[in-house]
């Protein structure tokens, strides 16, 4: 744990400079828009420890895979999106010594992430070495409205002498990733051009010849009138082009630089046109200026925390906690374009290559399902339909024929490309988060044209595949399903997971399900997916049934629980609670040896599981299993400690639940597992913002209905959440006391609070009081 | 499968030229004399597809493992020996065309391995470009009586022609390993002399700055007449230094080269003599001329088949074999120094690193300890000793405390250091076939000393880490061991994998029984180990007997065997016989996935441990598990085949037994698994060795007793090995109507044949008339 940051309900506060902290401070205050990011790298030079990271979405290149002896069925290739040229920087000289906070004695650092309004904003005052002091303020946004924009105002005021100040804007092509397997560079730099106040670099990634161009415009002001007399020195070096230009200051004035930038790839435009394009932007935002852009800025911002913030009341870390989380996932994915998708460090780091993994399906869908228009969700379903072929390709490579479906762990464009063997290669579970996820989208937006148009063709390939992935012992005569590792990746290659093998039975169940209402309800739309998929009515839908039900589940008669997996039982049976605080992390700690021989649990899948079908269990079942693997897991997975929030809370453990917020909610703001710096764990925030809406609210559909069930965190005076469900936007708000409900949208609403049907209609608030005990 | 190799009882001989072929036969070709190791690359050059392989044991580099993502345990490197630099090339220029057999026309051509004298020889006919001729023989050796020197002698015949003939002898630095994970060049060339018929290349490795020194002295003749009037000119590249000479000949004229060659390494000399002493050595073999040269080899080579060789009658393919197999492993390992060891290619190739696995201790051990003298076995046991304390630090990186050791699956100065995450992380039985071999020695040489040595140590270490590594299971109410892979390395991380924990809880047993043996037999030695080990008397033993008499094996009742691992019988049982031809190897065509899913097993674990104890189990039980596993193995494993021809001899099933010799026999010379051309696999080929000794000729060691069953495959006449035990060499001949045993050593010698007890005197020979059935 790394504590640090101060505590405030809409912005992130760091308040002193410390270059301990600065690789964790640049994850924790970084900007996106959805299609751009960039950590919170200083714009002048630092020479501390850095993780220099801009990104721009969509833009990866298939870096070659490190594997010690190669097997068939690995990926060929591990992608990752790219650390881009660096556009953000300005060196600044003061007469002959460069500003660098390394170096400097650093003063009044004030660091500030503005989350309501969605800008970064620096202050400090530097003394170098040879005692000159400078004050400096640095406010930037990457624009949610000109998406290809970025601005920065850079302000230097000279506190105790008079003297040149040299301000070099520029943009460097030389960047690599850190986490580049070989070392490799991965761009060419294919052109520069350089004018007054202006620059434009063009750079190319290596194999797949994606195309980025960068422009600036810079304009430098001196106590706010504009220097219209600088002859800027035009500058090129290898793979870097900018501008230099010295300006005399009297003590006590202030130089300010605006820099504007626009950032186009050929994602979207014509490689000839690229430069042309980027400069265009540069230029729009320049004539717009910079404090235009952060009014825009702010109101766009406010309408999207209309729809998706939560207050708290009476605790403001936790307020804190989940805003900082709702304005990541909010800066990391817009739902504007069907080819990206939300990687588990959003433009925050190069760790997991910023590419797909379940966690969009099973984590990031619930909260943009609920806080954004439907058709954000349904972009990231199509995603993994446009995938579908090279899924069908992937099980092939595997084995498996017949149109059986196996989605990638990890993915950029449909084809498997992780790079960690030991865990990822029988992570098979995905597939069925793919699946949940559909079932997840239609049960909240009714939307069954999605299924007829995308969802049965993903659905059918998914059951396929796992009816050739379960066989049938003839010693258990039970189908079973053997090597596999669940979402606990402190277990490898086991037999009979049973979070796996319910979630695999379940797929199967809904697929026939699918295929039950299509065939009903668009029979011609059944007519050409049975054809396209050459689908098998007679056996295929016998076969899925037969398996689910004779499917074996290992399960322990004198615990009354589902173990996760054959042969845990046999493990030695320690607790968390007996483990020495300095051998955790134990991933930092012990073998990898140790871990998997232990009966540690990264993240419990049965309880995972047990979310996800919660309806099928009665109260004491689920107590059973929370208090048989709570104990057990160390929540060394960024996405454990929600569900165990939302299962606590379900219980009516209001404590445990309020250690799992804040576990979840602080992860990176406290830094649980010292490893924020190396990014920010943008999908498991969907997580907490569960937490909150299922967990302490209880929200859950159900056959068609939505249920609310809320408790609150004793620490809590109130809190409010707002979703959508079905065309209807509902506001939730608990206290100590009661909860009131109002709903907007077409008409009345019923649901169930406290288990009481309740009907409301548009407009109309209902007050209850709260039922203490569930 | 790939046969193009001649039968003949003595050599290895390829007719006609296949650049198809080269790479295989540049393995099958190798020669080696224990000190270094040379693959049958040509002299000339050659641009065909080609592994250009020259090895000095011992000397090795470091490389970088590759991994995706790092977990703690890994290991830190890869050790590989290196491919080091050229000595044999000669290049030939004949007029303007450079001779390379890639490019002309090739006649006529001819290789053969003389194993009996140990020499390469090769001879050819080339039509060049321009259409002359010439006539090539090319012969050469690693001495095994000046273990630091090599000689060449190659003829050239101006077929057709008269004209220039340049040679152009060198030592070439800039070699790189194929294998290297990072394409880096291992090597620096710190040195290069160069005078008349002289140059010397002195290289030191990187980061771990081993030197090597080349030295080569050449000698020009005509027509057999020395050309004493040539004045070389004298070449040096990058890394590359050499003569060139440039010779008129006459059309019928033969020109004649001889090149000498020393090699010496800083493992034996300081550093600053290395040049001078290789260029001794170079002059040495100058002197001695290769004439001489070829003589020495043979007699030494008679001294080594003397004691070594199996002859077999009535069967040339089969004969040929065995003698390939032995030759190729007196070549890689002769004794002389307790630094080295087996690496699983030998000298023939650069995969597995040239490092030391398990195959020494299970298959190596018993073809030394029963051909050459005891001391060669010590040796090999004292490199374990000598990484003894490595040994407990490995553990100690796993969380193992307490002395216990856990050896290396891969290593080469006793650190951990695999390459193959997936396999070889949990492959924990070495540590095992460590202790084995020590029961192994000790019963065929009664050389209780080593125990107080050294032995009992290593055993003590051994015993307490597997004490550590098995657990209690509170539900089976056993002791179990989990997440382990045995040496059927198509299954991974399974839990009680039958031939580990048997193999485990002998080793437990059997330390004990040590202790108990050097407690009463030498006292004072086991006070010095007591406390040099720290070893709790009153509780360690105690631990060990508990486990063992309390362990959990997987067994099927119905089918009255043990399991392979638990889970075995939940997997689709198919039968190797089902599988399609053409998707063998199925390492070849399956994806791993598919591989640890099926059924399908490498190499059959449970009957390997069935092999070690086979004394606990009566014939019919022996027989229920071979005829449940062998049909399920695909032999993939070049260590399986050899296994099961001793099982099917036990058993009395010649042609099963048969079957699987000639498989383990020709695995290289048939290329069973289309991979010659990667190296020979040199420690399975002792395997083959014991499918004839312990297989047909049913050798067994209990209680102090030898044991002979001699079968014999209807396909021979006879077949005669010869092996030492306890001091006696021990001869036996076979025929289809008897065996004659003859004895020399000192004394008498009682040995039990066909289980009836017989004393036979020194040089007395003992004539039985064969049991059919066993």
């Amino acid at each position: 744990m790394n504590q640090y940051i101060k505590a405030d309900p809409w912005s992130i506060i760091e308040e002193g400079f410390s270059a301990e902290n600065q690789r964790s401070s640049e994850s924790l205050f970084s900007l996106g828009n959805g299609k751009m990011g960039q950590r919170a790298n200083f714009e002048e030079q630092y020479t501390g420890k850095t993780l220099q990271g801009s990104y721009i979405a969509g833009i990866y290149y298939p870096d070659k895979t490190r594997v010690g002896w190669w097997k068939n069925g690995y990926p060929e290739y591990f992608a990752k999106v790219l650390n881009s040229p660096n556009y953000i920087g300005i060196d600044v000289v003061i007469d002959s010594h460069m500003l660098n906070l390394f170096i400097c004695n650093v003063r009044a650092f004030r660091r500030e992430l503005n989350m309501k309004e969605g800008y970064l904003l620096r202050t400090f005052e530097a003394e170098l070495p040879d005692g000159k002091i400078v004050r400096v303020e640095a406010k930037r946004l990457l624009s949610i409205v000109d998406t290809e924009c970025a601005a920065i105002s850079y302000s230097i005021e000279a506190v105790n002498f008079s003297g040149t100040i040299s301000l070099l804007p520029y943009i460097d092509g030389a960047v690599v990733n850190q986490d580049s397997n070989y070392d490799e560079a991965f761009w060419n730099v294919l052109r520069m051009d350089v004018h007054s106040n202006e620059a434009t670099l063009l750079a190319q990634t290596k194999k797949l010849d994606f195309q980025v161009a960068f422009s600036m415009r810079t304009k430098v002001s001196l106590d706010g009138k504009l220097c219209e007399d600088i002859r800027p020195e035009l500058m090129k070096k290898e793979a870097w082009v900018g501008n230099r230009m010295k300006v005399q200051v009297e003590q006590g004035q202030t130089l300010t630089i605006e820099k504007y930038i626009g950032v186009c790839s050929s994602l979207n435009y014509s490689a000839e046109t690229l430069c042309a394009e980027s400069l265009k932007q540069a230029k729009k935002a320049e004539e717009k200026g910079i404090e235009k852009m952060l009014t825009e800025q702010a109101s766009a911002w406010a309408a999207k925390w209309k729809q998706s913030d939560i207050q708290i009341e009476g605790d403001v870390a936790a307020q804190q906690a989940i805003r900082f989380n709702i304005f990541q996932l909010n800066q990391t994915y817009t739902g504007e374009d069907a080819r990206l998708n939300v990687g588990p460090k959003g433009f925050t780091g190069e760790k997991y290559g910023g590419t797909t993994y379940w966690d969009t399906e099973a984590y990031c869908i619930p909260f943009f399902l609920m806080t954004a228009p439907k058709d954000v969700t349904r972009q990231l379903l199509i995603y993994r339909y446009k995938h579908l072929e090279r899924a069908i390709e992937n099980a092939g490579k595997l084995g498996f024929t017949d149109g059986a479906a196996l989605y990638p762990m990890v993915t950029i464009n449909g084809e498997e490309c992780h790079n960690e063997w030991e865990i990822t290669f029988e992570e098979i579970h995905r597939n069925g988060a793919i699946a949940f996820a559909i079932h997840n989208y239609i049960r909240h937006t009714l939307d069954y044209n999605y299924l007829d148009q995308y969802g049965l063709e993903v659905l059918i390939g998914i059951a396929r595949f796992w009816a050739q992935r379960i066989t049938f012992s003839t010693e258990k005569k039970k189908y079973v399903m053997l090597g596999v590792t669940g979402p606990n990746e402190y277990e490898n290659n086991v037999n009979n997971n049973w979070y796996t093998s319910r979630l695999a039975c379940w797929c199967m169940s809904y697929a026939n399900e699918c295929i039950g209402i299509v065939k009903t309800n668009t029979p011609a739309a059944w007519s050409r997916i049975k054809a396209k998929v050459n689908f098998d009515e007679e056996h295929e839908p016998t076969k899925w049934r037969t398996i689910v039900e004779n499917m074996y589940y290992p399960y322990n008669e004198e615990l009354g629980i589902f173990l996760q997996q054959d042969g845990y039982m046999d493990k030695e049976q320690t607790l968390v609670a007996d483990l020495p605080h300095s051998q955790r992390p134990i991933n930092q700690h012990w073998s990898w040896d140790r871990i998997l021989r232990s009966c540690f649990i990264k993240q419990a899948d049965t309880l995972q599981g047990i979310y996800l079908f919660e309806n099928e269990f009665d109260t004491d079942t689920i107590a059973r299993h929370f208090d048989f693997y709570e104990p057990r897991t160390v929540h060394e997975s960024s996405l454990s400690p929600c569900v165990h929030s939302i299962l606590a809370s379900r219980l009516g453990r209001k404590d445990k639940a309020y250690e799992m917020y804040l576990r979840t909610s602080r992860l990176d703001l406290d830094d649980y597992n010292n490893e924020v710096g190396e990014g920010c764990h943008i999908t498991s925030m969907a997580g907490t913002w569960m937490s909150i809406v299922e967990g302490f609210g209880g929200k859950r559909v159900y056959e068609g209905r939505l249920y609310l069930n809320p408790i609150i965190p004793e620490q809590w005076q109130s809190y409010t959440f707002r979703i959508t469900f079905r065309g209807h936007d509902i506001v939730v708000t608990t206290t100590q006391t009661h909860t009131t409900i109002t709903q907007y949208g077409n008409g009345e609403l019923q649901l169930s609070i406290y288990g009481k049907e309740v009907i409301i209609n548009s407009g109309e608030e209902l007050k209850v009081d709260n039922i203490s005990n569930r």
